[in-house]
């Protein structure tokens, strides 16, 4: 790495930055999503399937009684009435989990819990409610079908049938479903890991007060908590000095992911993009968009390294543009925006250059839009103040008042 | 706890159920906000903030270049053009980070790159490009305004100001922007600890197979999974004996929320809701609703007790309608459904019996309505092939084909 004085920021410059469409394209060709690891049902909530589960056995596994009462078989009560009440023997009874040993005979009935397997030799359960008891006997007055009752075994499910599709996000019901087929645990698809690289001699480390010319770190752990969102598993051993070394040891960590934050552009003491080119592919450098023009992408084998700018806002945005897609689609879940998106009318008009994508910061006052005016994209606070944003396209000059936009809503 | 027989269960039943709006009542009046307590940065996103923060200092806390350039006097710039090269002598550099020591004079200049401070006795800052260099002196071409390119301390936030409100669920960029501020930890609302009391002597624990009469535990994993989305502390040690000295020692514990599933109907082996009624309060037990018709909810102490049918649909159904809640608000969170809703059009008719709020399970499909055959309640797979699921009203026998309902997303 030379070192660039001035002349050659002006000299190399953006100009040719690459539009956010491009970066998008390069972005969706170069995610693959990552293999399976097994985990406990315990971790699974949330996961993304990386298998088809269909299901081992058939659930209930026996004819369960639906109904608290009486096994008995269906023939005994033929004929039963008021006025011809029938008297069966009780001669047991059966609790859920437990099992009534040898066949039931007629002229017999088995007291039966809602849940317990149906003994056998019996074939419906009359409910609790139906007859009456005299001391061991049950008089019956009102007749009960064959199977009344009865829940057949594999009603629920038949063992082969198809539980859940790889691919899915597992729902908490999920989870329970795989533990009523017997299942402890379940392939997922793993969660990327993902290295942040916060560089700048400027940093101070989080927790500390900003003491003269130093700033405290805002992008690490603002960035780890949207890779704990977006399902990634953080690694960030701290700031990282900003030397080619340092981040070139960074960057040769076996992760699936990596963010830089800092040291994106093309100044001095950006040493990034140059490393990115050297150990791998500088696929991107610099984007059509604002903030985060400085932005940058790219690989070395198997990982995936964004080059996000220090400047917190533009660190959001090309987090939130490239990033977070990158990581959710390497995790298996979906790539898209992970915020609600809301259309809505906009009460003043929002002005964007043509030529480049606006990430345009809005809050949301009794049901309508009003962008928020910030000179610059280094106030933090106009991300923490705004409800979400709108993405204003390269092509469109902005949006007039009463017209409708979409806003990505950032309590999602 | 006596034990009762069949004749007990019609005697006692659930004639006098309390309406689903009744028991929300109750529940909304007995849910209390937990205290807060400090946590670091790290574990901050996703909590809810339980102080109003102010900033404790400026943000930038000096002013800054927002170019990369030159730091200069901007009255040695006026009448600068390029017929009148005005010439500085470049006396040094400051890195973001760093401090240019000595006041800068007149004829001076100071490289200076986007975000350090800008010297003492400077006013403006030239970009790279607008200036051409020479050995150690830049050559000015057009004259510069006062404070331009400079961001000025306080910029983004003054000391005082108001940051983020308590009550507020923490965002990334919340985080990002307490540690700029030199925050290292921040109140939150306590997460509430919440009891799994999982009882039924016919359940094996998850990771085994059934066997015979015995099934594996369904909601043990589905409610730790429930919990955890809605910000509780799972506390789950294995399932309980279905015996009263068990089930009373488990709602014994030092806790904020106790779910005890199974045994919270009326029958024989129902021991948790005799147990709650004597330990504290048995305040709903009975709720008209279908399914989880058994459900109950009470409290002893400061610790709320939830009754949910063992069942795995009618328990479900149970915590979203009233363990959810109250784990959410006792949370500091938005006690509201957790789930997206869409409103959609019925493909087919939705019947539902008057008296009593129906949790209707559908899929969506082609942007309408289905909902699913069930013939009980029984049936985790419904719960699991369905997209969601509509609530409809006591009051209501249901909807028609092509009348809107509103479905609540399973996914979110």
């Amino acid at each position: 790495m030379t070192k660039q004085g001035p002349r050659d920021v002006r000299m190399r410059g953006f100009d040719r930055r690459a539009t956010v469409e491009q970066a998008l394209a390069w972005l969706d060709a170069a995610v693959g999503e990552l293999g399976a690891e097994h985990v406990s049902l315990d971790a699974a909530a949330g996961r993304i399937l990386a298998e088809t589960v269909n299901s081992p056995v058939d659930v209930p596994g026996f004819d369960r009684a639906m109904m608290d009462g009486f096994a008995v078989i269906a023939a005994d009560t033929h004929g039963a009435s008021i006025y011809n009440r029938l008297t069966l023997r009780v001669v047991g009874e059966v609790l859920p989990g437990r099992t009534f040993e040898g066949p039931v005979k007629s002229g017999q009935a088995v007291r039966i819990m809602t849940g317990a397997p149906v003994p056998e030799g019996t074939d419906a359960v009359l409910p609790a409610e139906q007859v009456d008891i005299d001391g061991v006997s049950v008089h019956v007055v009102d007749p009960v079908p064959q199977r009344k009752h009865i829940g057949p075994q594999g009603e629920d499910l038949r063992a082969g049938d198809r539980l859940l599709v790889r691919g899915r996000r597992l729902r908490p019901q999920d989870v329970g479903l795989l533990s009523s087929v017997g299942r402890g645990e379940v392939a997922v698809v793993r969660r990327p890991m993902v290295r942040i690289v916060v560089t700048g001699d400027e940093l101070l480390p989080r927790g500390t007060a900003p003491q003269g010319s130093r700033i405290v770190d805002a992008n690490g752990p603002m960035l780890e908590a949207l890779v704990a969102r977006d399902g990634g598993v953080v690694i960030n051993p701290g700031i990282v000095p900003d030397t080619p070394e340092a981040i070139a040891a960074a960057m040769a960590e076996p992760v699936d992911v990596i963010l830089v934050s800092g040291g994106s552009s093309v100044g001095q003491e950006d040493h990034a993009p140059g490393l990115l080119a050297t150990l791998g592919e500088l696929a991107i450098h610099g984007v059509a968009m604002r903030p985060s023009s400085p932005a940058g992408m790219g690989r070395i084998g198997d990982r995936l390294v964004f080059l996000l700018p220090g400047n917190p806002v533009s660190c959001l945005c090309a987090y939130d543009f490239f990033a977070g897609r990158a990581i959710r689609g390497r995790g298996g879940r979906d790539p898209s925006w992970p915020y609600r998106s809301r259309v809505l009318p906009l009460r003043r008009k929002l002005v964007s250059a043509v030529g480049r994508v606006d990430y345009a910061r809005v809050v949301i006052l009794d049901g309508g839009v009003e962008p928020i005016a910030v000179s610059g994209a280094s106030l933090l606070s106009s991300t923490t103040q705004a409800d979400g944003f709108v993405i204003v396209a390269a092509d469109s000059e902005g949006f007039g008042p009463g017209e409708t936009v979409d806003v990505m809503c950032y309590d999602r």
